[in-house]
């Protein structure tokens, strides 16, 4: 009897029942005895050197068990980049100087939450305020202050992409564009803020239980900020509601609660407040994007030049990725003979940004989407076709940088121009309304070791038993994207067994295989499950060996795990029960249990990622010429994340992608008025809610990615970029309106209809 | 610089501060969302057919969540014997019948414990009364009705053990002794009363917290009565304190949480009360010997009859284990060159007694010891001088059962003669006072499989790290008696490394290597520890060789683990430290951790066990002649544990020894009318306090055992036998009241003491 397959099938989120009945248990739900609650109190000015504080009446407040301070830490500076140690230049508080509003500078640790916040108040810090850099140009001024000391210029990271002959190009070119895009910061808007609870045990040796996507990130910087050994840091990742690249770097909260339940022996939880987690949580970085692009006449690309500016605010946090990632990302998607890229990380008084979902992707594709469309616009060809002349094949190279696998770009064009009925509509459509398109592509993973870690990328531990039950060890975090289910469902499938047949225990540094580097990249589908196949593989072997020694098969057989058997492929007769085969193994081992460790690494695959998704979105608006408000009444999207392993966790992470994009695109903006975030809560700052999303149709497409388990690449980030592009584009359809900037307020439109009340509306009959 | 040895030396318990601080978290402190609360109906009669169960009262009760009987769950019966199913007798609630006061009927979940106690009184029972058995001649009598329909004649398990010629022995004794011992029921009395707290997740697979030595046991039994696969059952234990052979079983409470928890889709957590706890808990069996025992005159041993009636009350339980065991003791110790054993395990309406520790042998050598003292006296040979005659040695040889390896009876003998002063105080104490001697020897691990385990017995995994740290796992379960921090000084001690370079992570079915059989037969030491060793026997093997690479060592060079370095043994200054040695190791194998898995099963070591503890104890009390009340004074005690790896722990163990012991021989007893434990409190069934105990003078002595970890034999179980025997020597000496039932009570001594008021008075003189 054949089971139903595993993978390709739409299969119900394993941890869909824990959430919907509220049994999940997030870290803010842990409660151990004796526990403290702290806080952090938090700078109120952007930029002060602090001459003194005075803790005193805080700790003189009845229910304050400890108030720390830099003095009390050790003087260790961190950061996610550790492969190169000056880019770490934070501290859990602040030593010396605060560089933004809402900057750490001491923590309380008390009986309860209420007192803890109250001692905040009583905390007395002596600032001597100094001049504030908000923006770009007064960061990078000639003589401006200095936000770190070593850092002259303020200018922290560069990077630089140079390929092809770049003067050539733009010669040979018919028309040449070379537009300013600015792209606002905007918060992940995870619904758990983030949480950490710490114990110690009797030698100073750290659990930490923490609201992460990176559980052996933390652990490590963890332990080198309080003098332990990493392997003196335990850190498990509870239930995770969200991070978007947000949760994937200690953070100061972490530092606290741990060194306070060291230094009062009794576990200390952390949990910040929407406020906090808006005005001093990461955002996605703003930058200035200068692009000059060139074409021929027929729409070819010619030769892109690309100048980003990254806003990183008061530390380099991710930015270093960043700064790199929105110049490799502006490379790809279309072939661009010639190209050039110039990076600037640059420190500022704005809180710092860090990586967020589709990292420098919504910032290079909508730019690179946004000149796509006005080029055709301007040269007279169909934004569909002029995409179609310039898009990526498989087996396209970026010298130095990737080799292009899978792509099924082209289908993915096709499609949405048919789902969306694209020509006829972008022609007829009535005035007021508006069709846009925006493509993207995204990295499967990261093939760079910023972390600079010395195990595998990724692991599993597969652990056969002779009752048929299988068990999945692996580092890797499920923050919500449903990776829990999609590696349940690999190695079910892989050793032809049933989804029921799995149990998975995941992401606790201490008992998980070493090792994993988080959650971010779109890696975990990709790397962890090919480490579980790397495990199965070896599982196989064993048992293949006794079914062989069992039927004494000919030497040319070969076997298979299927429908819950070990068999000899094509001999449906000669098969042993899966666990009875594990038994066997077991006996052959004088009882010794059947597991196996995987692991993967990607080698040889270039700078930056083993493989890519690709994707394009058309997006259709309606534009209201009284107010200007624009409403998206349908998004059609197709995805080439090669094969969908679970269609519908796919479709989900795309709709959640279409979500995060029409925010960024309409809606989202972190308001900022001299390094101050003003719009500090979820009433001010607008995500869209169910009833603000307009229908989606959402179609996968291509094939099986060779290097991919069971042929997936990425779903969860690669479709981020593309809503905005689209928006814009359809915005100018309906309007004559062109963004550059983000998000596209009523406003904005508002003021260009008012000057240009019909603008576009005499294209619709043109091509 | 050389390090501190982890080995041989006093190591602080790394229990000690959690449990000091309040830090340490047992079953009951735990709780979980949504956490139901359950309690057990519990049979008021010994002995009845259950007519019908109306628990419609109790539902109706707000608060109450669920109510079930035996008619709700599978019905499957579960035993620790798997290896003999027909000895597996139990049912988690009683099917059609009840066979004791506590047997439970229903259980309840409610919102809270008060709400699942009124619920019990709601449920209404209708039972038929059947007669109670309650000793063993009504039990084995001639029609007697059956208490299990399937075991005519009430006797469950019956053993036999033959060996040398009985009855020329007998003809050749000079002397021939032949005397009826009783002895009673007692508690285990640990501090921590048994709790479950269970979770099922949406596939009804089960997490289960519980206060068990045996996790493993645990999760198969409680899997094959739930109808679930073993691995889709995970048992925890978190601190536990103390069992002392009452928490080896899959319990009544385990199955209603577990089975609730799935029922209800919420946790469920039971705990007992101590009124439960002595009334319906496990118990040490009560029994009736009978010993025949032939001396030449010059007090060598010839031959011995032993037959022993074991009360083993409603249920199997660890009875099968207890009828073996004692009559195995009955051989150790001294040699004797016949032997006949038979045992009779016989149900009872009486509560079901278990495995307590030094299982068997309390009752074996009281006996034993008794007849060694009697004939002593009888034959006029010092009872010292006596047992060295008939001491066994090491490489003594029990016929199909055990060849003795270490044994230093005789130098405990002599030990102990010499700490307490024997021969003066023998000769010259004052009237009223007495001296005497009791012995022992026990199994150190159990080569017997009547779990029927397809796993190794016991199982460790070493994962070594570049930082210098090692982590351990295993699933021994550290009950209070220290065996976290013996476990962590032997792998400390064999890498080189320190106590403190060393994490434990222990007894989490799912997450710690498989397998282990549990804390039971003093076997966690000793077959743990050598799992270690066959752990870092790999580990240092993969060490030694990068060490070799780097120095080019000398074929003939060999290796060691030291003073945290990995070093070619002899020159000093070919070393590296561990951790780097790891991470070359880890280097060589592109990233791959270094982690190694240990087992050890015991094989070709007779029946019983690898090895035997011996020793021997002094005793010395004061009677009052006018109350005759017996008061210890003084406890001199020489235990062979071979090579004593933590001495201030063996110490504890062999102190807590002679407390139970010393309750044995004087004040414990469950006192039973009619199938009811009249004495269910701590006020009532007194254990000796701080305040009862004498000053203890604890030695230990003889040399290491060499299959033992580092030397290492027990110490938690073989000296709770010789104190209740030493001290009858002693009340004998001091009165003459020779004690062949336990408890030695007051009222006893004095009954004595009024008809010979001054019996012993004159032995003072004689040798």
């Amino acid at each position: 009897m054949s089971q139903k397959p595993c993978i390709g099938v739409n299969v119900p989120r394993v941890d869909a029942w824990d959430k919907a009945t509220g049994t999940a248990q997030y870290t803010d739900d842990l409660s151990l005895p004796g526990m403290l609650h702290g806080a952090l109190k938090r700078s109120p000015l952007p930029h002060a050197r602090i001459r003194a504080i005075d803790t005193s009446r805080a700790r003189a407040l009845p229910g304050v068990k400890a108030v720390i301070t830099s003095a009390d830490l050790p003087r260790v500076r961190y950061g996610n980049w550790r492969f190169s140690p000056n880019t770490q230049d934070e501290y859990a508080l602040a030593v010396d100087k605060v560089r933004f509003v809402g900057d750490p500078v001491a923590a309380v640790a008390a009986v309860d939450r209420d007192t803890a916040i109250e001692a905040l108040d009583l905390i007395q810090v002596d600032f001597e305020e100094l001049p504030g850099l908000f923006d770009l140009d007064a960061a990078m001024a000639e003589g401006a202050p200095r936000i770190h000391e070593e850092t002259a210029g303020n200018v922290s990271v560069t990077r630089e992409i140079d390929y092809g002959d770049l003067a050539a190009g733009f010669a040979r070119a018919d028309y040449v564009r070379d537009d300013v895009y600015l792209m606002p910061p905007v918060s992940h808007a995870y619904l758990e803020p983030c949480s950490s609870l710490a114990q110690a045990d009797s030698l100073g040796r750290i659990t930490l239980w923490t609201s992460t996507q990176t559980p052996y990130i933390v652990q490590c910087l963890l332990a080198s900020v309080l003098g332990l050994r990493e392997n003196e840091v335990r850190v498990i990742k509870p239930y995770v509601g969200g991070g978007f690249g947000g949760k994937m770097e200690l953070r100061s909260w972490d530092v606290c609660a741990a060194f306070l339940a060291r230094l009062l022996g009794k576990p200390v939880k952390f949990t910040q407040t929407r406020d906090e987690e808006i005005c001093a949580g990461r955002r996605r970085h703003p930058m200035r994007l200068r692009s000059r692009v060139g074409f021929t006449k027929d729409g070819l690309l010619l030769a892109k030049e690309l100048i980003v500016h990254l806003d990183g605010g008061a530390y380099n946090s991710m930015g270093p990725t960043a700064t790199f990632l929105v110049g490799n990302l502006g490379a790809m998607l279309y072939r661009y003979p010639a190209y050039r890229y110039r990076g600037f990380h640059v420190y500022t008084n704005n809180p710092p940004a860090g990586a967020m979902r589709g990292f420098g992707a919504p910032q290079a594709f909508f730019v690179a989407e946004g000149q796509m469309n006005e080029a055709s616009a301007d040269l007279g060809i169909d934004p569909i076709d002029i995409r179609l002349k310039n898009a990526m094949h498989p087996g396209d190279k970026i010298r130095g940088f990737a080799t292009i696998g899978s792509c099924a770009f082209t289908e993915c064009l096709e499609r949405v121009a048919e789902m969306s009925e694209w020509r006829r509509q972008r022609r007829e459509m009535r005035p007021g309304r508006g069709i846009g398109v925006g493509c993207y592509s995204f990295v499967t993973g990261g093939n760079f070791n910023w972390f600079d870690t010395k195990y595998p990328f990724s692991a599993a531990e597969v652990r056969a038993y002779a009752d048929g039950a299988v068990h999945l060890l692996t580092m890797a975090a499920d923050i919500g994207q449903g990776s829990d289910t999609v590696l349940q469902q690999i190695l079910a499938e892989d050793l032809g067994l049933r989804l029921a047949d799995v149990t998975l225990y995941a992401a606790d540094t201490s008992l998980s295989p070493k090792g994993d580097l988080g959650t971010w990249a779109s890696r975990v589908t990709f790397m962890v499950g090919n480490a579980i196949l790397d495990a199965t593989r070896q599982i196989k072997e064993e048992l293949f060996k006794v079914v062989a020694l069992k039927f004494d098969t000919n030497v040319v057989h070969s076997f298979e795990c299927k429908d819950g058997m070990v068999r000899v492929k094509g001999r449906p007769e000669k098969a042993v029960p899966f666990g009875e085969a594990v038994a066997m193994v077991q006996s052959l081992r004088r009882g010794e249990p059947l597991i196996a460790r995987g692991s993967y690494t990607p080698r040889d695959m270039g700078l930056v990622a083993p493989t890519y998704s690709f994707g394009a979105q058309v997006a259709e608006v309606e534009v209201d010429r009284d107010t200007g408000r624009v409403r998206v009444t349908r998004i059609h999207t197709a995805h080439d994340c090669g094969r969908p392993l679970n269609p519908q966790a796919v479709e989900g992470q795309v709709e959640g992608c279409v979500q995060m994009g029409l925010g960024y695109a309409l809606t989202e903006e972190l308001v900022m008025r001299q390094g101050r975030t003003l719009n500090a809560s979820f009433l001010d700052y607008k995500i869209p809610g169910a009833l603000d999303m307009p229908g989606i149709d959402s179609v996968c497409v291509g094939g099986p990615e060779p290097k991919g388990p069971f042929g997936a690449k990425e779903s969860g980030e690669g479709p981020v970029s593309p809503t905005a592009p689209a928006i814009a584009e359809a915005v100018w359809h309906a309007t004559g309106y062109r963004a550059r900037r983000l998000p596209i307020t009523a406003e904005q439109v508002l003021r260009h209809l008012e000057t240009n009340p019909t603008a576009n509306d005499d294209r619709r009959v043109k091509p």
